[in-house]
């Protein structure tokens, strides 16, 4: 893992993010591929390297304080990486929710933050109830739509949970990642009707349209509808960030930025019955969760972020075994800053 | 409405609900009614009777501050009704909430609170962000159990939306609300699999099963299991109330009560750019939404809540058409209380 992150950090450094913050972003990347989530791990580099070489992200911006009070706090990333403007953000965030009930942070003139999970585990590792979100370009149709209208906008949140260390949940917005609808057009398998529209806003069953502008559809269709408004009015509309088509994830375009927002919250439970009594309450909750009688071929009933937990667990003592996917875009990254 | 609302009162006074609560029980349940949300309004009284008659819920119970401070309320309903319990402390956190860019407020030892989205409209047309969320007893089987395990735990937000009104979403965390199967029952259709599962755990296509033990499953798979867990860990952990199998909705049971417990959160856009300013940009998001391009047969893409107001606009002109099941139970309840 340490290697992966210096390595990472060099890559970000020579494509001009400041030593300060490229290591912080090195480790928010290698935390993901540690928790098999290799989508949004250092697979990312180039693609970060890509937006900052043609002038659509600045890689040495400031993170700007707009206003902040004892349990709020907005910033603008300044049209910067999102990633160290998240992490600096959700510090001073969790600093403030010490003392509060309750505290949220926003960011506008943000690009893509990495996975939203990872935010909401620094609020659980500090004792809080932690909640990450973002939006992102246009991705999926709503309801009765025929186009991409809104972005399949990531949400997390993490508690701590005692023995268990804590409990972990991230998704979008869509029914499934596209990664999931790629792997079903490289085996020749058909995907189920619901999931995607083809680029005409047709509903399709052939996965290879993924690869020809399908459009994403949303989990429980109105149900993931109104979930993705949620992300896009707190992440967006109250962070003063982009909106909707407002939004330029990955921005390549110089003179403008992505215009991202993101948002986070905390819960402190020390207000409300104190963390020990949180964390053995919460204890309980995954014994019987997890103790459910089982389907058939199930061998085991997971608690949210356990099977990433385990990951983790194993990344520490064995190392990450990267996807070729990976480590060809870190070759790329590298050909990249030369 | 004015005269559903007077004969619920009626029966609910007759019931042992004093005067004071009576009144705003029966404008919540008709305010669901009014809303084209029948199942959650006054088909509801006369089960509402059947636990108080039983000594399950007590009717006169007076809400009990647990704790609080500027931003935050923990209270219990005293094993009393859900909905004036819910009442009265969502009008305590939008007093709070107007000096606060956050706070929360918690209740256990409740029962059934009707229609989550109520809490949460309150809150918009008070010019805030409103969550309101409850736990119920295990229907759903999270993903890999055969059982029900989790409540289906209804979960909603609002927000102001200047001449829109507001967005109003609410939801419960099963694939679909028992309702519609029934439905799909009465018309001997069969069901797509991944909605339920029948008593003895198995996937099922058959929609009787409903009337036989079914169990629900969780919206989006996983997903849906992630977020009725973030309800269970607000409005049960947190709130210090029943969890899972510790929650005995619609509690017949004297001696005991249903330990439901429920959480709602505000968010003030005065602290975020100012209201005036949030409600513009919902204006211009929901206006980029409804305005995408159509599916095939779809006349008109909504906003989360716009079908709700529609409803009850005319609801105020024309009055309310109370479906059948909605007659017969208020005759039931009518022949309870004598």
């Amino acid at each position: 893992m340490k290697e992966l992150i210096g390595r990472s950090k060099e890559l970000l450094e020579k494509a001009g993010v400041p030593a300060r913050v490229a290591g912080q972003a090195a480790e928010t990347l290698v935390s993901a591929d540690a928790r098999n989530i290799h989508s949004h791990g250092v697979i990312r580099l180039a693609r970060y390297i890509d937006c900052i070489q043609s002038g659509g992200i600045r890689p040495d911006a400031e993170l700007k304080i707009i206003d902040e009070g004892p349990a709020y706090l907005r910033a603008s990333a300044n049209g910067g990486l999102g990633i160290p403007a998240s992490g600096e953000v959700v510090e001073r965030l969790i600093a403030k929710a010490a003392a509060m009930p309750l505290a949220a942070a926003s960011v506008n003139h943000s690009d893509h933050y990495g996975a939203a999970g990872y935010y909401a585990m620094k609020c659980a590792d500090a004792g809080l109830i932690g909640f990450s979100m973002s939006n992102t370009c246009p991705l999926i149709a709503v309801t009765g739509a025929a186009a991409a209208g809104i972005g399949n906008n990531p949400f997390a949140y993490a508690a701590p949970a005692g023995k268990y260390r804590a409990v972990l949940f991230d998704i979008c917005m869509s029914v499934v990642a596209s990664g999931k609808i790629m792997l079903a057009a490289a085996d020749g398998h058909p995907i189920p009707e619901g999931w995607i529209l083809d680029k005409h806003g047709k509903p399709t069953t052939d996965p290879k349209e993924i690869y020809d502008g399908a459009i994403m559809l949303p989990l429980g269709g109105h149900k993931g509808y109104g979930l993705a408004l949620m992300v896009e009015m707190l992440a967006g509309v109250l962070a003063g960030a982009g909106t909707l088509s407002g939004v330029h994830s990955w921005n390549s375009v110089p003179g403008r930025d992505a215009d991202t927002g993101h948002f986070f919250m905390t819960i402190n439970p020390a207000f409300f019955g104190g963390l020990a009594n949180f964390t053995a309450r919460m204890e309980k909750v995954i014994e019987e969760l997890t103790s459910a009688p089982r389907l058939e071929n199930v061998k085991k009933i997971y608690y949210p972020g356990e099977l990433e937990f385990i990951s983790e667990q194993r990344a520490r003592t064995e190392g990450i075994d990267l996807p070729e996917g990976s480590a060809a875009e870190l070759e790329r990254a590298a050909k990249l800053v030369g």
